[in-house]
């Protein structure tokens, strides 16, 4: 269309009335991609991830010190300090998902979105890692060793389940994050 | 400029002649963001990830075994396990990329990229867990017990940091099949 009103507008000269309309949707055009899906930051549904990373890190953070000896494992230790992290960035992160809600400002901008990229990406992976080794050895000791009697497996159990729960929260919201950035470049 | 030849064709009308670039660079507009990335499926570096991938798990593979009493402890069997479905995948990937490459063929097609993407995105979650895990054990074995005379803890530590080494090639591989993905919609 773009073609015919430029290449004959002398034989249609009243074509060029249909102009505006072509020119407003050809930069709406890159921003089809930019739609706001749900689940991205600055959206109801990315609210909800974010309170539900941090109440399961909470969860998490606050089970494993009531096993009084869980800082004589490495992995129990990492969990803690893992998950600690992992409650003050999602924290940040809902508070400015609030925000941005309250006053609804779009949060559609390539250097932010790359910083909750990157904050996502480490955060997660450190709470992943630390679940996974934290199950490691709550299997090892319920399982493998069968000594739930002298330790606390249900808390370790709980502590690490809460852990991995919070990880199938920010997992989404990394993924994306990353989707958007990719869309917008 | 577009806005220009279109509003003002009869006053300057040899800015007609300007017309077919514009019409040629716009459909070449979403191509560019196709663009061949090294590192991508069908790319040389996108083959050297691969290649790394399955030697590294490879390694951790023969590794593990080697020690005979890793079955008592369920994150090693679990370790092995994973290690072997990477390395099924990450064998069937390098054939395809080797294929790609020699026919010259590109695997730049929205469907394939998503199973790519799928199966990376599950193999190195499942790695990664792994590592993790076996991380927690051989550290628990070796720093909070003490106990290396008993157990294996070198070929432990090395099967583990040759599942986090093919962890760190197939990250790589995820992130950049997800990110062609987001492009391509």
């Amino acid at each position: 269309m773009m073609m015919m009103s430029q290449s004959h507008p002398s034989v249609h000269p009243l074509e060029l009335l249909e102009g505006p309309p072509v020119i407003a949707r050809n930069p709406a055009g890159p921003r089809v991609r930019m739609k706001d899906i749900q689940g991205m930051p600055g959206t109801p549904a990315g609210l909800a991830l974010r309170l539900s990373q941090f109440v399961f890190v909470v969860l998490s953070l606050c089970v494993m010190p009531t096993t009084f000896d869980f800082p004589s494992v490495t992995a129990f230790r990492y969990l803690v300090a893992a998950v600690g992290l992992q409650s003050l960035w999602s924290l940040s992160l809902t508070i400015v998902d609030i925000h941005a809600l309250l006053v609804k400002r779009c949060l559609r901008n390539s250097k932010v979105i790359s910083l909750f990229t990157i904050g996502d990406g480490i955060t997660s992976t450190l709470t992943f890692a630390a679940a996974s080794a934290a199950a490691g050895i709550t299997v090892l000791v319920s399982n493998d060793f069968n000594n739930c009697e002298e330790n606390h497996c249900t808390r370790f159990e709980t502590a690490t389940a809460m852990a991995f729960m919070s990880w199938f929260a920010i997992s989404p919201s990394f993924l994306l994050n990353f989707w958007s950035l990719a869309s917008m470049r």
